[in-house]
């Protein structure tokens, strides 16, 4: 049995690197998904596509409709999200991925920093668990494949 | 023909009393429902259920079982959902209520200051209207009843 | 029992003023719901709502998003869908209605122009009835409510 | 990953050709399906099965059940739906599958020239995206494998 | 509380007034759908609304179409389904309409003559419950109301 | 607003009048349904409809088909479902029933002991809220209509 | 593309042999799976695995419940489903396994002769496609992986 | 054509090997997977990814909520579900897990001794199947790919 996990959260740091390389040291039978990671183009997407827009507004109303293809395909084809919040930025597009995950049946696991708790308390309330580190997150991977 | 409309958004200014005054002026058969109100007792409802808790992450834990349950039977009870966003707050609980309501198909009126674009791109393009003020929300549920 | 029909369709001609009156006559008890029949304000609903947009396709961009959101509210609240389909203009959005309400699980009556059959085959071989006129239309209601 | 992408709109120029030569080019991991391209086959198929229909009417409609049995499953199999509107023709058939995918949750990618943008407003703003030609519908689908 | 039961089956007997008699003399708040009783206009609906038909089977399809039109309103109506099996006729129509009941996960219970119970053992199986007599399923439909 | 509630659990005690009462001195706008609470009946509603069966497993079969047509029937009708378990017997058609509501949608107010929380723990983690006692039970439905 | 079709209908001619002969003759990528064909074992397979029943009723009952199971089974692994009603027998069991193949939106291809077209104009109204010979029902199948 | 089968229920006795002996030796083309077996690492799977927590009450909660994430991935990856109740323990999870599984369309073969079934009598009225014996259910799953 093979799983796909879909990665959501930020991508300003190297975390699903270092979830991909544990996975792998593991064996785990596991393949990963996830948005664009270059920032710049996942912002600029829509006008590489389409050509210079009026405004910045609409600059990312099209680099947004982009973006979410790209999500709704991938996340259709997991088993699996892991949305990871970080001290910095909205991430409501993450917020989003997570609770469209839910919706979709697809289980979730939330991975937050504990000072997040409070203004993450009703998604973590719905997700099927929320873990601190990614190690954890890991963890929780690798028991859905464990025999003993 | 009656709606009743779900408030999802912060809960620190008066927007849903601007809403409801606006709509009752209107004669729009709408009802509305929404979240407690009460910032405090929003965050104190578990512990004055079940008690004083061990820690404050277990306090956030069970307060946010109660007001997703209440989410969760109220946002089934709507038509629509309207989702405020404002300037401060991480308000990841609106984001995860906008897209839930848009999994369970319910119609999604997003209403965020023209500033927050960036940040709120992908939810922005999933909504069914984006508009930066209450009044404009009204505009769109008035529409709903203009015959001509 | 009471029924709620959505009347998709063309709205340069008094059709649903047809429907309404017949209905009335038989007094069937069915109450009707459908699209914004002001032609010029289907198309400006997005100025008028957020204002002058920069272009055309913005223009009629922002209006789509208002008739969506009327159509998704109302279809929702119905229990049948008429969608009638006329010689002029291209109807897209009267055949995307009528598709949504099959996907909805809304019964689909037809009416079109028997020349226009060859065009529309495909969605008539999916619709549950498809007639030629609109008393043909209201007779499939009625023999809903006929005990003999 | 592989993905399946449903071809939907008009038979009777070669952009599907166009799609393939692209996606085997750019070597994408992607299988293509779609209607019956042969335009006479596809309305004389239900003759050719069934025998001589009594008239035109009759002779479209069992066409017709073919043809959509035919779109059913392969719609299914799909993970992403393109669907192309050209200048002439009625199409309905386009708006119906466009609206069907959406229906299903297979995100849609909508290419039309921009001229053709008013009557399809409303399509438009249900679809994922939409763009004006084929090769921008290929960095969309390019852009879903991308990692940077 | 109030339920809508629909009443499939034979329309060749009068076990519906047999139900709807015993259901009045025991004050049960139900009220009663089901298809057309009248058999000839059944048959006949289809040319009735749209006029001679070429031949048998198509005045049959015809027919069908507003039947099931019917059917298909009336049962998203009902809370219940009751399916009567006689020992005349084919009555695939009814094993139709039992099964669709059971997958729109409306409870069904099936009325049959215990000889019919070999041909039947697959539908029955899936039934919520089976019954041999009208009075038997008035009385489960009363056990769904008594509190003792 | 009104809220239909669905009680399910055991039916030894009289916690669902309780519940009843104390909902009723507040005033609460919620209408309460629920398994039959007369245990003999509910053992003997299948011979009681169908005759006496011939040995006791068959007796348990008729009467569990009635007592899952009432259930099914009722709970669709609620908008909660509150789920108590006691400290004796198996009440597995109580744990059937509460999984029941969460994949139905249905928002589940688990009420258990304390001391059962080992063996309920996957249920609990399940459900929306998990309490101790009906009064707690009572304040997460009161909170639903409470506006501060 | 493989495709998976479910061949419900009477198990007491060869017609399963023909359309596989025919299929693998025309090399199409089509495995098939279908009921049990070995009638007796059918009607005993309840009694073969939990012994012998109290009476003929409990032998069908039982027997129904293994067959229903592997109906359930193979039919969510279809892509398809055709469905054969012959001259003989009441069928219900295929009349009930079409409409389940309907709802679980896999589509339908119903072969029956003319002759029977009253009793099951209903079910055919329904069904994708209506043929009459199994040659009919393989040039449906093959239609959908012709591409020209 | 491979089937998945998860096995839920009791972690005390061997029963699932045997049931993967029995399936190996008729060369059934059958995988399983199923609960942690391990009982210990079960109820401490969230200490051991989260550390020490308060009390016994959340020791359970956090290990439950990786226990049902493990169940959650591992059902939908099923086709069909075994639940085995034995004489000890609660076993509400077993009771959970095999309602899940109904409401999923995954059908469920339940195990049980005859003397449980007075307290199993609703969920094996709604199981596809009910057997005594492990061996009883190899020969249902193998009765699925038997072709006479």
């Amino acid at each position: 049995m093979e799983l796909t996990v879909y990665l959501a959260g930020e991508i300003h740091s190297s975390w699903r690197d270092e979830v991909k390389e544990k996975v792998r040291s593991l064996k785990l039978p596991i393949s990963f998904v996830g948005p664009m990671e270059n920032h710049d183009r996942s912002d600029s997407i829509g006008e590489e596509i389409l050509g210079k827009q009026p405004n910045a507004v609409l600059r990312d109303e099209t680099a947004s409709s982009f973006n979410n293809l790209r999500t709704s395909v991938l996340m259709q084809k997991s088993d699996i999200v892991i949305a990871l919040f970080g001290e910095k930025y909205k991430q409501w597009n993450t917020a989003m991925d997570a609770s469209t995950a839910l919706s979709l049946g697809k289980p979730l696991i939330l991975i937050r920093p504990e000072q997040l708790h409070h203004p993450l308390k009703e998604l973590s309330s719905k997700a099927n668990v929320t873990v601190e580190t990614v190690n954890q997150a890991i963890k929780a991977l690798s028991y859905i494949f464990d025999t003993e």
